[in-house]
């Protein structure tokens, strides 16, 4: 591409509190510069910061769609600037976004909370991917499914989650009948974003396959949807149906009124919108079959092609075409990773090591890995489990919780913390090796995500999986990942694989297994898997009495109390994010 | 007895550190005046303090006797003058000391250590209770006792300890056989104290019991000690074996020499020598048959008479007078107890919480009870296993390791600090459903120790049992024991049975249990009781792969840390104390 003119495409990567952009050259995938706008209604989980501000039940999480659009006034503008780019040499516009994040929309893509009418009214606004107030509902299609041996839940890992399109719109449905009939589109965040930037609505495969339960080209059936509730019976036809669109096809071109936000020419190609995790995949040049990427930071979920398709137990979804077109897009998930060592250093570690820390000027993580990094493998003599946040993948149960066998008199914080890192690389393990089993095989891990900073924890992944580990280079993999799809929607590239080869990029086997630990690190394994299915396949269900047990005793004690429980719970139900 | 002359006499409480005499009154137990004296060489665990200090192996813990006999010197009479009487109304002196604390002597009594020719030997001096350097001799003599099918075995659940009167001459006869050839008694420091006093040397039958595994009037036959060694054949004969005096009987009078020390009358009575945990029943008036006196401190050691012998798994051991002359003595332990909640307190409590006691004035135990005392019995969700320092009763299994199950992001350190609380209780549980079990029934619960200052632990306890918990009114139980058997020793009662009436005291049912509660904690302890079984019996036997796995790793690192870990596994190894 040298021949021809500089070319930049802008990637924006739409997080939980704020919004990304980054300028892209296009002929190499380098990072010119990049902007944050924070959302200024951030996340209304307590009471609606616009209308009149009532008050929301517990798991509500809210958003108001407004923000979104500050980011294209704000922060591509100011991209563009840092990266000292001319816009007119800007040829594409990629987008990522949280999922499953969904605003319920007129025929035009109005949300409705933009309408004085509903502007009080809750359900009018976008539930975020954390809303988990349709719990009642999930669980409702969960059953349901299987009562019907629907062949779709198998896709799904045999569940469907309370954060997906079916549960909050069936909330919708039951709680706010009047805004579900006033409603045109429910609409993906994901989707509402390239709408407003080209005036086309289009569904994009990723989410409308992992979010929306889009398979082999149907949805569920009028039939199910009845028996869930008659009123519910028509949702996909009136509400979700519409245009699929391909990741890295072009959605359609920026419109007048979007290019006067952005300050970027009228016309220039829009991608199909996308999710952070999957968009990390090309960022780090990892979408053949066999490349497993990894985004670790408070939970782990973890994206990988195949050719084929295959019923891996566990994973959170399988799509044709949900990474890259033309390829199974297989996602699974840890539900708690970061957070659980967040959580340890929070409530487990003594003055003297967070004194320490701060005198030193490092984080406590850090101060931790340093002192347990010299230990010996299997020196700590403990093993733990990693489901303080329940286990998404591979046994789906929310009602499990954590556990850490071994502890002495002489065992020291560095210790368990250590045996919680470990825990969380053979929950890893564990799911790789489901994927081997189900002929989906696992060649090479690739880790993105904060906790990629962490060289011992890297360092135990690639020895307990025994897979060469590569990272992703750069530091802002999704808004990267969104960039490279510009590229390709603006036709600089023939597909996602080839502008994934020129512009993704990752430190090929940056870690590689050592045999010596990969071999001690096998007995600690056996010792997690042995307790693993112990606990989790039902031999002793001790984990989901102690939460009834809970349950009931928070039930039988203060109010105040069982709001927390609920709220806790629903946390634990967080997959994948 | 009003019609008498005031009479007193002195209880003498030899502890690890220091030792504590108490005059109390005759008439009514009432503790007039005491004093402690500590050890001026303390613990000789890392090197001789006294003769050449030469350094000591790991796990060796000696002392000097002339340390006791200070006590005798400082602590008696400022203990006399504290309270104020008249010294020529005392009419007999209780000791009771640590055990198994073994001194080798001539035949006259004289500690071998005490003499030039032997001041630089280590195997001269006292080997403590917690000297753990003999643990390979005990597990030649379990090994052999099993594979002969030695009756006594049964008679100590099956395990006899690195701490006791066989392990530790074995280990002194292979390591110096000079010293062990020049030495004509191997006596109990209880017994030592009491021939210093006296001038008569009395083997009592508390610890000839517990300690040296006296029997039906026998010891461990001549062929089985040949079978462990061929020079050791004559340990019990040329070593040990000497009249066995009874609990509460005199085993002589104060000598001239001692009187002078002591500044007490000469020919006043000194009872038979005894053990701290042993002689605390008759102060806490708990001598009955069904009376379970637990001493909680950093290890709950259980003592309770029963008037049949039975052979109860996992017992510490069964003694025919080793609490109260007439009655089986029965002795069981937890491990691990106060120390573990101090092991949390000192490494999982994060600075906000030792912060806020620091500024308020309390403990950090303090703080954690007051945190959780307020939940719902089950609303912390988790359930542990309290064996960080294994299991004496019922497992007998110091392999063993703590567990810790259902934590989540939620879980806060007061939470997990009350489940360990109830972990214990749990523990006390098994020991007394297997005392039921066995036919001998227990029927009130009876605290002493430390830990009775936890009205939360104690109701606790109370609950999970369902027993009436009674406390021990005395903060100084086995100085006040000792002195119950001074008056018995000196004719005051006809026995101690009727000594304890009056002298002994405890707040009867301080704490009744609350069938709600009650209710509540079996579903716990059902999951308790699942773990501990599943993890305890062989099901899983994780905790001693560990074991192994931290062994092999540790010697595969640096010397220093396997030393540590020895160490460690000693301590780990201490039972009962």
């Amino acid at each position: 591409m040298s021949d021809r003119q500089p070319a930049y495409t802008i990637g924006i990567d739409y997080g939980t509190l704020s919004g990304r952009a980054v300028v892209v050259r296009v002929s190499d995938g380098a990072e010119l510069g990049s902007a944050v706008h924070e959302y200024s209604h951030a996340v209304m989980d307590r009471a609606l910061t616009a209308g009149d501000g009532q008050p929301l039940p517990p798991d509500w999480a809210l958003q108001n769609p407004q923000d979104y659009v500050d980011v294209l006034r704000h922060a591509v503008p100011a991209a563009v600037a840092a990266a000292g780019v001319d816009p007119a040499d800007v040829i594409g516009i990629g987008t990522d976004f949280t999922a499953c994040t969904m605003v319920p929309t007129t025929a035009d893509g109005t949300a409705l909370c933009d309408l004085p009418r509903w502007r009080g009214r809750p359900h009018a606004y976008v539930k975020l991917w954390k809303h988990h107030a349709a719990q009642g509902q999930a669980d409702r299609i969960n059953a349901l499914a299987h009562e019907r041996s629907e062949p779709w839940i198998r896709r799904y890992g045999g569940f469907i989650s309370s954060e997906w399109e079916f549960a909050k719109g069936l909330q919708l449905l039951e709680e706010d009948p009047e805004v579900y009939a006033a409603m045109d589109h429910w609409v993906e965040a994901a989707d509402w974003i390239v709408w407003q930037l080209t005036g086309e609505y289009v569904r994009n495969a990723c989410t409308a396959g992992y979010k929306g339960i889009y398979q082999d080209g149907e949805y569920p059936s009028e039939d199910f949807l009845a028996a869930l509730n008659p009123d519910f019976a028509g949702f996909v036809r009136d509400k979700l149906e519409h245009r699929i669109g391909q990741l890295g096809h072009p959605a359609g071109t920026l419109t007048a009124e979007a290019a006067a936000w952005t300050g970027l020419p009228e016309g220039i190609a829009v991608a199909v919108g996308n999710v952070d995790a999957h968009v990390t995949a090309p960022a780090a040049d990892a979408i053949a079959p066999g490349q497993m990427v990894a985004i670790m930071g408070t939970s782990t979920c973890h994206v990988m092609n195949g050719d084929e398709l295959a019923e891996v137990p566990g994973m959170c979804g399988v799509v044709d075409g949900g990474i890259v077109e033309g390829l199974w897009g297989y996602e699974a998930g840890q539900s708690g990773v970061g957070d659980i060592f967040g959580w340890f250093v929070r409530t487990s570690v003594p003055a003297e090591y967070t004194d320490e820390a701060e005198r030193r000027g490092i984080s406590v993580h850090e101060l931790l890995t340093e002192r347990c990094a010299d230990q010996q493998i299997g020196e700590h003599g403990l093993v733990a489990l990693d489901w303080h946040s329940g286990n998404r993948s591979v046994l789906v149960d929310h009602e499990l919780s954590g556990l850490v066998l071994g502890q002495t008199l002489a065992t020291r914080p560095e210790e368990t913390y250590r045996a919680l890192l470990e825990a969380t690389a053979f929950g890893t393990r564990t799911i790789i090796e489901t994927f081997n089993a189900s002929g989906v095989p696992v060649t090479e891990l690739v880790v993105a995500g904060g906790l990629l900073k962490n060289r011992l924890l890297m360092q135990i992944y690639a020895d307990v999986t025994r897979l060469p580990l590569s990272t992703i280079t750069s530091e802002q993999g999704p808004a990267l990942g969104s960039a490279i799809h510009a590229a390709v929607a603006a036709g600089a590239y023939p597909d996602v694989r080839a502008a994934a080869a020129a512009m993704g990029h990752r430190d090929v086997g940056a870690y590689t297994p050592d045999e010596g630990s990969a071999q001690r690190y096998d007995a600690l394994y056996a010792e997690y898997t042995r307790l693993h299915d112990y606990f989790g396949r039902g031999k002793n269900e001790v984990m989901r009495r102690l939460r009834k047990i809970r349950r009931e005793a928070v039930s039988a004690g203060a109010p105040d109390a069982a709001d927390d429980v609920l709220l806790t719970d629903a946390v634990e139900r967080e997959t994948a994010r």
